[in-house]
């Protein structure tokens, strides 16, 4: 087992109540989402401020570390620090990346995506993924999974304005972050994997937000091979996806899904005897679209 | 009137059509929303690679470079030209930001939000905002405005997956811009306002997306002193709104909404005759909520 680094455990409390008047007059207790900023040190260099829930800012820095290919494996962190009262998050490395002045550099000129991504960095090393082929997704477990994030206690359910993910085995939620932006969810979800010494080969992406370019990138840079969301697609995480092979499941909740990529990895449920009339029309429009 | 820049008009198609698989294994086209890289140089310098829509390049090069502050006029800038053969827009101005290399110097470190804001600058600046004291929003504007909205043609209704803004003055549209990042639809407003010499101060700004620190502070700087959203709240984007002295309504759809700030500005519904047992109840909690 690898040294673990130093943490703090710096989380801040998910919402607040403030009174909001409605249609009616009345003054409503509303609950609201926290949004913090959150400024991160690298070696005592300043590397972003992150609007942030800060309900893991460790794990947050760890996994904007990570994607941001500004750190390479979680051995190399020594410390981090999270000082809400500087709204700081200081990480010191045992090893810091030796090219470290030459990626800040192209980070200026790479802020992409809903405006943040390392585009140019990520989109060079995406043809190195290689996901599983021989791992499969069936018909109910995705409902099984549907279902378990459906009954997460979120603070979505209580005060809006989030974007939550999870990381899944099967139908078993295994993490489950939400912050102000996806972005951010995504990249706790990425440190805290470090953290656990966890893998993607078996596991399942899901998100609430939008399949896009960035979304992909970074479900395929953490080696999933399976990314399931509640919203729609966009081109090019429609392109990506198709790209790196994975199988990506869109627009799905309760009993519905569009299955957009990778269909050699999932298996529709087997038709009952009871609708076996339909059953050959199934197969074929199945064949077709394929 | 002040010299236009040069302008190309390359907007790109909003959707293309996919075939996924349905959870009846049906084939099912099914429209995504367009996202392309598209890298920005100001005079010949590369600033950063935003994934858009690209209904409205030109504009959102504008508003971007404005929302940034590395343009501080619309009379500086004497050309904004697309290639979708190189995917880039080249900005040339007429006199460049003396203070261009440090600002973007100050660029690297304040990448934040759902990871894209100046957040430094911005917060800076946001205390010389001065929005009018003396307009006023009525509900029936307000209800007025999101029927407009609800009918507006969007890309959102054929394919998600994309944010929504509307510049507005009164209940009527003046300016409708959908994007993948709701960062990229403020900022292709932001420059079409410039491009069309509008100014804020009697101006509405609805959005699909979550009233965020970000989205609170591009309102303000556009000088708009009403910003109405289907979403919800987050603690900093409360904070600024009460701190610069906007009037914000949140979870608006149909005849709901809450009033979360500026209430000095709006006006509720005079009651009609039929519900005037009410009445009282609803003038009481109405100064309890004030």
């Amino acid at each position: 087992m690898p040294a673990r680094p130093q943490l703090t455990r710096a989380a801040r409390p998910a919402t607040i109540t403030i009174s909001a008047t409605n249609e009616r007059g009345e003054a409503v207790p509303t609950q609201i989402a926290g949004e913090h900023p959150l400024t991160l040190y690298l070696d005592k260099r300043e590397i972003v401020t992150l609007m942030t829930l800060g309900g893991a800012p460790e794990a947050l820095a760890i996994g904007y570390l990570r994607n941001q290919r500004l750190v390479s494996r979680l051995e190399d962190i020594a410390a981090v620090q999270v000082d809400w009262e500087t709204d700081s998050v200081a990480v010191t490395t045992i090893r810091s990346a030796d090219d470290l002045e030459e990626r800040m550099g192209k980070r200026t000129v790479t802020t992409g995506c809903g405006q943040g991504t390392m585009f140019g960095d990520l989109m060079e090393d995406i043809d190195k993924v290689a996901l599983p082929a021989e791992v499969c997704l069936d018909e109910d477990t995705l409902y099984g999974l549907l279902d378990a994030v459906r009954q997460h206690e979120s603070i979505y359910k209580q005060a809006g304005a989030v974007h939550g993910c999870a990381l899944a085995r099967g139908t078993r939620i295994l993490m489950f972050v939400e912050d102000i932006g996806r972005h951010n969810a995504v990249d706790a979800i990425a440190g805290q994997m470090w953290l656990d010494g966890l893998t993607g080969e078996d596991k399942i992406f899901y998100t609430t937000g939008r399949l896009t370019s960035e979304m992909v990138i970074k479900t395929a840079q953490m080696g999933i091979p399976f990314l399931v969301s509640r919203s729609g697609l966009t081109q090019m995480g429609y392109d990506l996806a198709q790209r790196v092979g994975m199988t990506m499941i869109g627009r799905s909740q309760g009993k519905h899904y569009l299955l957009f990529t990778g269909a050699e990895r999932f298996t529709r449920r087997t038709p009952t005897s009871f609708d076996t009339e339909s059953t050959e029309t199934q197969r074929t429009q199945r064949e077709i679209s394929r």
